[in-house]
């Protein structure tokens, strides 16, 4: 019924704004359908009300992208984290395919077929062996007639360029996310070195996802651009990052953080600042500008009202969104109709109501890993200074 | 099908821990479906699904109470909150009705219907005007044969027993919740005095919801309780704070907070804040424990968890949650690994990745009313001590 | 040569504004002359140019009172606390009131000579002994003429009031400091029934020093000023905060705090916040105000800046100081120059460089002296709310 | 009468430990005879007994060098700070020297007489011109004989220079600071490109003083070290910093903090964070280490506490300190005691007692000196991460 979508590249080749979806482990975890620790995506079998639930949200918010609820749905990963119900990796990625395409419909979004980092590499698996987990969540992918495929969430572009090489295989375009901050993959590839390799690969959309919050998420795929252009080549750009503030995370992202992942919530960003991403990714000549863990529908929908300039139109969740506050302007408190306007929200800095909590943490792995008196000496540092120079070290050490 | 449930009063009579919902309007405009400012639940018929889903999020989560979706449906809020979709007050809440019915019909939960605090009570309208509008609502909710009835959110405990009037007469319990703190209602009435006021109005159940953190919210129950039995009355307490730290709110409560709607982020409370807060109302001798703004599922799943050992069982969302962090036991990093435990979570400080902003904010409501140039100086005070007494200032001149 | 000065009791009589001292122990021991842990005052002996020069900086900040060097100068305290070069307490108490008086000869300040709380108390001595403890201290004051007397530093009433009756037997006017807060002293005895007590032993000027920041300590006499007033009794007021925010102490003030004596440095109230103190004091109907540990010779200054108009005249050292900054009236960069105004101190909210450290910290005293566990889980409690309880809490356990 | 002490160089290059002094301009101008805007050292002439005894009390915390207060002193300073004693800079800056020797022959120290960065430079005054200026101060200190001199507080290398080129003309020996950090002077020369440059002039000793917190401080001393090593070139280094921890500074220092200079206090570095730089500018190669303003004598102590195990020996103040806060080992208080330990204090993380003020500010430079709109945004923005970037943005436009 729905005339035929233009594809993901047809956009982006036109200079389309392509906006992505939000974090579903996270957000399904906190409505209770996943489990974090594992983090599989079993629920589009089990309760796919709530899945279809979250991609709908999305959808209304402006996400052009349906992606499979897919994440960690690879055979070995399932089998690894506890998957009890028994359900296979394909019971599971068809379901996701199913539950995609239908909210799809519901719009002008397309699906997209998503893979991420798997147990058989981190495990020191064969090319080969890690190649065929790939391919047989493709193999589902390419049944379903997704429209694209995103392999996402590696923190080795080796593992990235394995899944491109086999993901290309399906002729549909293929778009890659690493989850790497402005120092590189784990081990020590720059943004710009991932990213050619990934376009030299095959990805025609690189970027990142995941990890670090938005604006170091911005920083670092300006880094592989800056790659590519260096380098000759051309590609689309996309970043995916968390709603949360992380100044404080070494190279590892926020998995380090002690707050990891059952007391994230200080950390969160506001639709504002969500705001100010979105203008800074644009600025930045990204166009597939969405979230990863974290992000729910109405930071999405705040990427869609930064956007709504370049993209002629308001996401139809802004039926419920005074833009810049606006649905205060009728409160009968006057200090409170006073926040009605852009300039209250841009400036406020919220406060946490925690006087007994810092602004910053010290990302665990340091002192635990490491097991040097000195440096757990040096832990203590409070300056902030001490805290990029032992950052350096420690990571010098890795 | 269901076998006979057992009634509210049944269950806290017999000693039995009854669990409320969390925060509707909160969540589902975070989800894209109600308006910050009007606040207004048009989704019950505009979008029951997403409506359904968030009760059956509840309900997974453990909530033993459907509470209709109708706060601020009364008819003379529908009209000047811009209802732009002419639904009347009657449609939104007989199908708020239906929608708590089938989801309460899904598990072991009651359907309760709420009614709200109204602007005609605050234009000073007369008290037959006022409880013409609660009885609109009421007689839904009769006609829906809700299980019991809830009259919450109110600041004014005059408008409260006059609620408590009209819901009486339909011979359902009838469960009343004001939105003060430990100084009392907008009149300076203290809690235990509202207390008795409403015990004697005819209500069986009274407490608080909304206005105030967890812990200030089971501080006020306590007070409510201790004039009830001064009095030599009897009831049942409740409890559904935000899920917001607010130790810097006056007595207006997080409406003047500079946070308020759009930036309250990173006030959000951990699933372990709310561990304790539940504990800390069980110990308090409250038994209806819940959430208003603010709580998520897992915020309520944190209760049931929290509350296990008093109830017996767990809720069924906690398949997808390790408790105290155990679903982390088997991650790859022993940094991480070592969080699967309690003592971990219970001390942890969550930092805000925010350093530019401050703990606590001074209300709005302070300087903007006031006008006087002392208190303007005044409000720029640093130190707790100067806090609290200009608290006490403001409010002594409000 | 210098013509007769007006005693203390004639000055306050005229509603004269009397400027106090600020804290030796702490300045000193910064200079490198009183050994933290002991405090006490060897350096009148041992280095006297050093305590000269410290009297010389109060007085041309401002103060009218130059008191004698001698906090914990009682041969009891000097020999439990190590005086390892066997100074004999009277040969302290002497070369602190020539120091003292020398300075004061250069101005316009009085000589008071002080007595502070007793190890013989504490441990428990009769009345008798504690008594024959102050009236060795005193028989120098009265032997070098001192001006007039200051019992000060004490937490229990019942020994100040000893003091008292001891001090009066001089004939000299006798002024009496608790370190108190709004709580009363360590038995239990509220702020207003402290001071009738004192004024009815005989002191002619009550209030606090010492353990509490200055607005804590402000309202701290004025439950005091509530209480002799009530009493129908008359007394002049004095207070000698410290100059540290302390909004985080529980009844025993500051010595709990986990950061006392060696991390007090983001504590310390700038110049501004005493402005704002001397002002709340004077508006308090308190007139011998000056300050206790932590504060600095400009810090007095400060004092005596905000109330010139009151006094008619600035201090010495105001020829040092260009009133509320404009002394970056001239400043090569604009931005620094725009510093050169009252709004802009008045308003600003330091920061304290310090990302890793929060604004509150939990004294020391709960968790240890309880052994509770479940305080000392309490103890990781995060709200402002749960702090207030777990304060009430613990106090009402001691 | 004193044996002949050894100088400057022969110390440094058998690798002993030189001890500098602290910051006598803020110091003294919070003990109230130094103007905050002028800077200027008159007291040396007006009130000798207030500099003499902050010589004496570096002194006695371990300083080796007793540096002339010859800071801003220069005519043409004197000049346009409102110089209004109408003192001869020849005047106050031989004062200066006869208060140096004096307190320098109370012990094993040194005199460095101290030039400092002129108005005539930054008026664009021809070399001869600010040369001139430099030879006038130099004149006096040969006159009176000091051990070797000291150029500090440069923001341009070119200056430096300048005053190397005539003070080595003395024939003693010359050492120089910049006040520059990490990124190099204020035309943007490298730290390691300006040491080369000031040994190439003659500098025997290369450092930085001021501006920047300690551990940046280090920093870029070694920095500037690795620029001389690889230029084949040798120097000794010397390091004195603020005693304020400056996170948020750019490439200007502390001068462009909202706090400066009135409001420093939450920033303060405790005892504790002295050792740590003071072992941190060892390791780092540094043999002169001291600090600037901030630095009171107990900062000083600190530095030489921490490496007594190196010099052999704890300097005099060091009998009123106990190491590692031994001295409360007597204390009543059990918590307290339990104070007396390295761990406690090394790790402990000091609050402010300020909930309403952030931990970090952003200076004001940025947004008053730029008047670009999207800047003043930016300005607002809350991460760390935008906080770096946006210094590099507004650096690359200055």
């Amino acid at each position: 019924m729905t005339p035929v979508k233009k594809g993901i590249l047809e956009r982006l080749n036109t200079g389309e704004v392509v906006i992505g979806d939000g974090g579903f482990v996270f957000a399904l975890e906190k409505r209770g359908y996943v489990k974090a620790g594992p983090w599989t995506p079993e629920a589009s079998v089990t309760h796919p009300e709530a899945v279809r639930q979250l991609h709908r949200e999305f959808l209304r918010a402006g996400s052009n992208v349906m992606q499979t609820f897919t994440f960690y749905a690879s055979d070995d990963k399932l089998e690894n984290r506890g998957n009890d119900l028994r359900l296979t990796g394909q019971q599971i990625n068809e379901a996701a395919c199913d539950l995609a395409r239908e909210v799809a419909s519901e719009g002008d979004a397309l699906v997209a077929g998503g893979v991420s980092q798997t147990p058989s590499y981190l495990s020191c698996k064969s090319e080969d062996e890690v190649k065929a987990v790939f391919k047989k969540q493709m193999d589902v992918f390419v049944k379903k007639n997704v429209d694209f495929l995103i392999a996402e969430y590696f923190e080795h572009v080796e593992e990235a360029e394995w899944a491109v090489h086999v993901l290309k295989m399906s002729g549909k375009p293929v778009a890659t996310s690493l989850c790497i901050g402005p120092d590189g993959d784990l081990n020590g590839v720059s943004p710009g070195d991932c990213a050619v390799r990934l376009v030299k690969a095959g990805a025609r959309i690189v970027g990142v996802n995941c990890h670090f919050d938005p604006m170091t998420c911005v920083k670092t795929v300006k880094l592989m651009k800056e790659g590519v252009e260096r380098a000759g080549l051309k590609a689309h750009y996309m970043v995916q990052p968390l709603a949360y503030h992380t100044p404080d995370c070494n190279r590892q992202g926020f998995i380090d953080l002690p707050e990891f992942p059952f007391a994230l919530e200080p950390r969160v960003v506001t639709r504002w600042d969500v705001q100010k991403y979105a203008r800074e990714a644009y600025n930045a000549g990204i166009r597939y500008i969405g979230g990863c863990c974290g992000f729910e529908p109405y930071h999405i929908r705040a990427v869609a009202e930064e956007l709504a300039p370049e993209r002629g139109f308001l996401p139809a969740a802004s039926e419920k969104h005074g833009m810049w506050g606006s649905g205060l302007d009728m409160h009968t408190k006057p200090w409170v109709r006073a926040r009605a306007r852009r300039d209250y929200w841009e400036k406020l800095k919220p406060a946490s109501g925690r006087p007994l909590c810092p602004s910053i943490s010290t990302p665990d792995s340091w002192g635990v890993t490491k097991g040097h008196a000195d440096l757990m000496q040096q832990k203590e540092a409070t300056s902030e200074e001490q805290l990029k120079q032992l950052f350096k070290k420690a990571e010098a050490n890795d």
